[in-house]
């Protein structure tokens, strides 16, 4: 990202180099292997990735927030805002340090710190939690492991942001948590729309603004153009810029699946491939996503169901086989699958026959599409385009200093203050002490009228 | 309201006539009398005034939904939705009977029925009740006594709707309740605004559009226009349309403090007035309000703080002086006025000191209107203007015949699983199950540990 015409980059130095960040994301394919490791072993590799990765975060914010020519420099710019994604939160803490006010843009924080630093209720009786892939619908059992974790989120939010409290306190010299200095936001400006996500309650202050990439369609490429054309269409295939390599394994079955369907399949990849590609696939380093998607001739997408892809799949209205890898992609997926607009595999036990049932099924089976279809129109279905809309916000945020009439007063109330219950404590009492009076003035009653009848 | 360009009106027989609605609305001259009367009459009054206007209500509803004819007749009109007001629901009952989706256009309703029937959360910590006049900032007391009304509500609730409760049932001829028939609510338009009101959750179904009203202005008519100009501008005095005559002691209040400044004053008024009129006074039937708001000499606006004249003064930046008859109206005030931005004064401790006082600082103090200026402001920047928001979500129902996506899944919960009170329950005991088997065994263990000692 170098300097563009609105807007200017600024480099700093940090301790690693991108043979590092290469090394990182090369574990993804390890994750995906299908091998004879034990599960503990399994888990060791899983943790040692999430530890790396944890640890590059840190490091990066480290290096910004204690590099003081840096924000000495920024401090200077008299900025009127800070647009961040507070999922990490370095720009939240600089924000806080030069006091000026933030808007949000982000896809959502695990353990729903988000809604909990914009004080946010979020009944867990129909607000399923990351990770369950449950519906706003759910039996007993789903809604009591709901709870549960819903209660176990302060525990997770801790075990997430521990490094970035203390950096707080060391950065800023006060007292603060992450989730004191996120409550100061003046606007979430959150990708998620309710054509996708179930209903919940939201605050003033959080603008859904999902689906803020699909605005811009251009044509395609003379060569893609033509390539691409042809009476049964094409698929696209990218599983985003995490992956970048595949175990030969998998490779070998999505190839021999696209072998066997009359499609052309146009797959973004840059790992290596060993044996032939078929005639009617066709494998680059990077695809123009949306403007593919936008095509008249896209049958199936074929997505790890990340936001942004999940999005201009929906926008453009193209059925999508999933095959989610981590973070929020399962319950993505589950979601679109949940309405009918796609089908969800497993990577990790695909099969050429599982892959070409499904991608079979949502290209002839009209029900998909139909389903997508409805999806999409009510997803484009909006007085104010998202992007305007976060326009918009973040203008009105740097025109009046904030948004402070839309911050909820729940910031001053502990959680025993917030659900009342010092007051229902009182009440109860109140109600406990009138119904005891009541029985003994009544037990002194009849004591009296049974004493004086004995006395008649 | 007769038949328009857009619209038709159909008018339909009722058992009783203008002279009636004239005598119920003359009550409120009543209640504003300042009198020897004891309490208990006052109460007695005000309920056979409440009783009164109930009764019309229920008549007007009964005519149209029994109305056998008239029914048939909105049924072959094939409309697409309903538009109505659920604070009398009979447009509700309608809409269930001939299946149609419904967008409601409303205020809000005193036991929070609303709020109910969207399933949205409105947690008694920082929510004020209806009639409080808290703000969302309250000390144990209020937050007591609001949560207390909260708990109440449900029984409100029952009180104000039995009667329709009962029409429900012998109209649609099943077993529903009013509060189920308004769940059913495709969109809510809430004439409400967070430039006034205090931060709360909403449900994505629940768009705010308060300030609709004052989108059009246009010029005075001439005369207006000549006789409201000059170097201290003028003053708008209008009690709504329910307030048609006042005790002639409370007209003399305010025409002795009128007299006293330099302002004109235009005053909507249709009752009697005794004693001479100030020249600096002119009495009409009927103002062009929106267009005397809207007009740069207006300096103060003498209101009964109804929601509509609220948001036109919030609209064009003019200073409030307020006397809350009514319904919302205490509530509209005490927000206005904790905001800095205008007076609230009792209609029956009023005199000509506290009006000129109250008048002279709204018009005089430039605080006034500096923080009416910033209300003002926040609430004209929005993305999209509320009649345009409004005629969306109307037109998108229409599109997709209703808003399903939009509707939080909490009809099909009990209060007891909406609060997971059940799940808490079976978290509780599990906890107390393990400490209880914990202390169980270690007790065994100790004791065991302290027989094998003995013996040794």
């Amino acid at each position: 990202m170098g300097p563009g015409k609105h807007y200017n980059t600024v480099t700093y130095p940090v301790p690693y180099d991108k043979a590092f960040i290469d090394s990182i994301m090369s574990t993804h394919k390890d994750v995906m292997r299908k091998s004879t490791q034990s599960f503990v072993e399994k888990v060791k590799k899983r943790f040692a990735q999430i530890q790396k990765i944890t640890g590059l975060i840190h490091t990066t914010a480290e290096t910004l927030l204690f590099n003081a020519s840096l924000i000495s420099h920024l401090a200077q710019q008299n900025f009127d805002a800070v647009l961040t994604d507070p999922m990490v939160p370095t720009g939240s803490l600089i924000a806080r340090k030069l006091g000026l006010p933030t808007v949000n843009l982000l896809r959502g924080i695990p353990c729903s710190l988000d809604m909990k630093a914009a004080g946010c209720p979020s009944p867990p009786s129909f607000v399923p939690r990351f990770f369950t892939g449950y519906t706003d619908k759910m039996n007993f059992k789903q809604r009591a492991f709901n709870t549960l974790i819903a209660l176990l989120e302060p525990l997770m939010c801790r075990l997430l942001y521990w490094h970035f409290d203390h950096l707080a306190y060391q950065f800023l010299g006060e007292e603060v948590g992450i989730a004191e200095v996120l409550s100061d936001s003046a606007i979430w400006l959150l990708r998620s729309d309710f054509a996708l996500e179930f209903p919940r309650p939201l605050m003033p202050n959080i603008i859904l603004v999902g689906g803020i990439n699909c605005n811009v369609r251009n044509p395609l490429p003379e060569d893609l153009e033509s390539w691409v054309s042809g009476e049964h269409g094409f698929v696209v295939f990218t599983l985003g810029t995490m992956i970048s390599d595949m175990p030969e394994e998998i490779t070998a079955i999505f190839l021999e699946a696209f072998r066997q369907i009359p499609q052309k399949v146009i797959w973004r990849y840059t790992g290596s491939i060993t044996g032939g590609v078929p005639e009617n696939v066709k494998i680059m380093k990077w695809v123009p996503q949306n403007d593919l998607l936008a095509h008249p001739g896209a049958r199936a997408f074929i997505t790890h169901a990340g936001s942004h892809g999940l999005f201009e799949g929906i926008c453009h209205a193209v059925p999508m086989l999933m095959v989610p890898i981590s973070g929020d992609q399962p319950d993505n997926a589950q979601r679109l699958a949940s309405k009918g607009a796609g089908v969800v595999l497993d990577i990790l036990s695909i099969t050429t026959e599982s892959l070409l049932k499904g991608l079979n099924d949502i290209i002839k089976d009209p029900r998909y599409k139909e389903n997508m279809l409805r999806l999409s129109s009510l997803h484009k279905d909006r007085p104010v385009e998202p992007l305007d809309l976060s326009v918009h916000w973040t203008e009105f945020v740097m025109r009046h200093k904030g948004a402070k009439h839309l911050k909820a007063a729940v910031h001053d109330l502990n959680w025993f203050q917030y659900y009342c219950l010092d007051v229902i404590v009182l009440l109860a009492t109140v109600v406990l002490v009138f119904v005891m009076l009541t029985v003994k003035c009544l037990k002194l009653c009849f004591s009296r009228l049974s004493r004086k009848r004995k006395q008649d």
